[in-house]
């Protein structure tokens, strides 16, 4: 794994853009070993992601692609290395903790760099796994000092990735545009809908026979997460009580997470304006 | 089969209510081969569904229940044999036609009495089966007068349940009273989100990863449609048409209103308020 | 849809391919709308599908294509146009029916050009869709002498796909060469498991919790059908009797077929050896 | 909760059981809040579990029920309080994890009394969750001795349920006597099929679509364990490497054991020969 790349590109369609492109890795005596484009007929986007074996000069491919692929292009170059990650939580563990074992068990290709959290309940796990836990309360803080607070810790890392893994408060302020698309949170939420009203007891008051969470990327429009990852699981009559509801909820929402986050990983998280494309 | 009978009770839980229940069933030597029972801890509405074997006399078997069992009880004693269905449709003719097909093939324990639809386009289809097909145009009626017509038609065959399948009119007067959770519908909502809103339109825009459909019982408020069964189906970004996106939310509409049918037709659905305990 | 094509090429990994082949394309103005290429790392093969729009010369493109790709390249050139698909069928109709429909209904992307069967007791069903229906019986016949005279029927349609649709006899002649790849078939096995044995027995002697069915590329050697589309539905105990099996069992089986076939004709399905790689 | 009791029966069919064995707990002033009752119309089995509230004397109304139901009844009272569990492990942590923490977060309904394990590889997860952790190597002892001395660690606890989490040896002798219908296993076949062989390896060299594992209940016939549960994943050709495929495949295991045992704390399994009821 260690000397590959992932090619990412994306731009409005031109004609033979999958040519020249490969003739810039061709010149470099690069190659390709699986390559997925997808273009929107609707929008006429183009969206390549090429996994390239053997080593390079990102800086050099990008360059010379630059040259040839004109304005308004997105290119990045990843090493298939493990990205550095940063979880946000707040009390609640099962999150946490599934992201810790996979971690734990070789299964993440990411390394967890610290923990930040409003609530120090979760510590005493972060330390049973080695991970830095920073503990930033929000006591007499207003919201954006509070923002602030976290931001500097999350600095210190340069995280590749921000996880927020049940974090219960609102991001709203310039933490979302240092790290744009760079976010991806748990909602219990079937987005689009019910992202205002409480998911929790619209199901338990109606008894729905399905359970849901959806993963996505944070931006500032709560009404314009683009999805990553959404699933659902099957319930009855018999889960009529919150607790049985929520225990349910809670795997669900760790798998999603998990879900979405090895998506991230894996550069496979393409955004058009509030939708993703997930080569 | 012929001969069973399935006993269906709902009540506000008593003490030792099976008991006495089995003790008239005793008393005339009537034996039970499956039997559920659900007391809703919240409500404490106790749920019976019994399969009864042997022949009996209604009538006397529900008046010796009724004499033990107090007030505000719901019993019925169904027989096992075919229900009575009617089906509305439009024009869509998914939803009609796997209904047809699985009567055709003795799959469908119910007989389909006739197909009656607002618009003429079906009627070539009813035929290939011989299935009666009734054609009550709406133009230049009143909700209400249309709605009289089709009940008139429906009055004809008495049936057991009234089956909505891709039936694009809202019902709301009297049919609904005079067959009170016997209607049921699907709907491309994912109850209780996305009723109002057009959902294929809201799927569309955000590119969701999964879609949905709702099968229910049609009462007069909208937002209080007891839910019968949900099921989903992965989609991705390569569903980026409406032709598409469409062609898969009927395969799903299909199955959930198949489903849901089926669980009515085994007499399984049983309500309380806007819920539904399917045992 | 119509102008477009599928290119599908198969191949020893060599460097660089992607930019050689998309530069036949260019130097022929044609672009591409997508593309999946994928490299197994264990066999070096090479597999690209590409969707490309505008007309083109067929024989030129693949000339050029073969000038550059030495030997032991596997190159077709499909436009997106229907495929003409024939049936084979003996006597259960739920498979057959099931893609009856999705072409009545304009889902299915292919001409069903006839159905033939060793029994005649689908025609009635033929008859409905206005389908040619051939009756060849096996009544007196050695089983090679039966299967030329199906492959006699065959040939008048020249299909690109034959389809066994509960199809209950074994093919091993000349039409397995002659439709080399092109045969596929759905089997109540989940391969590579319960070939021989009699896999509804074996489900039902021990209540199996899920249920199963393959689709899969006919070749002669049972043990080695490449595997096209498995998939599986839950089960419990009230699938007491071999009724309710079946009922459900058929259900899985149309479901994958149809899947199966929908991947056939949208050009999806490589095989190397005895596996395939879905593209 | 703690107050609430689960009573099991399973008897040859009779006329009007449910009436009698109602009777018995009317006498007692006893009320039941669900029931289930399954009558197999092959075997003429009856299973009943019923949940009862109010404290009770179980001994008094065992010998009560005892004398209504003749011979050849299993009679079991169980109170909805933990189950005493005792985990047997090897190497793997996968599974082990899973339990250790759905026990932490409160929502396994045991008490997890001790880890044995004939490697001690897995002592220090033990230890991050203080429970005992016994190593009794197998060196140097015959396959009997070594299970006598794991069975000597079991006595210790008194366990209700025996669950091998990935346990890498074969039971054999007393252990099954002494723990009959107690003991249960993950397995990575889809049984009935795939035990002899390597199912890992089958997958792998014909790329199958769909993954699997089995729960089961441990007796000494290998060909005859009854299946508690089975589930299954969707694979696809990029899975083409034993790394990729065991990595899901461990995913499915820890969730097939985990929902078995569940099913085992609520006391829903039956078992006939060898099959389950799930009630």
């Amino acid at each position: 794994m260690e000397k590959n790349h992932i090619l990412i590109i994306k731009i409005k369609d031109k004609k033979w853009l999958i040519h020249k492109i490969t003739g810039v890795l061709y010149k470099n005596s690069l190659n390709i070993i699986s390559n997925w484009v997808f273009v929107d007929d609707e929008s006429w986007n183009f969206f390549l992601r090429a996994e390239i074996i053997w080593s390079l000069d990102k800086d050099k491919i990008k360059y010379e692609l630059n040259n040839i692929l004109w304005r308004n292009v997105i290119i990045k170059i990843n090493s298939t290395w493990k990205k550095d990650i940063i979880i946000l939580a707040t009390k609640e563990i099962h999150c946490l903790w599934d992201l810790l074992i996979s971690n734990y068990r070789w299964e993440l290709n990411a390394n967890i760099k610290a923990i930040i959290s409003n609530y120090s309940d979760l510590e005493k796990i972060s330390n049973k796994f080695n991970i830095p836990f920073h503990f930033v309360s929000s006591d007499n803080l207003t919201r954006k000092k509070h923002e602030e607070k976290i931001q500097e810790k999350i600095k210190l890392y340069n995280p590749d990735i921000i996880v927020l893994a049940k974090y219960m408060r609102i991001l709203e302020g310039s933490i979302l545009k240092n790290y744009k698309r760079k976010i991806i949170n748990i909602h219990h939420s079937f987005l689009p809908a019910f992202i205002w009203a409480n998911p929790y007891k619209q199901a338990y008051n109606r008894w729905v026979k399905i359970i849901w969470a959806t993963a996505h990327i944070v931006t500032k429009d709560l009404d314009e997460w683009p999805i990553i990852y959404q699933w659902v699981k099957e319930i009855d009559h018999t889960y009529n009580s919150w607790n049985k509801l929520q225990k349910e909820w809670k795997n669900i929402e760790k798998y999603v997470l998990s879900k979405a986050l090895n998506l991230m990983l894996e550069d496979r998280v393409f955004i058009q304006w509030n939708k993703t494309i997930i080569l």
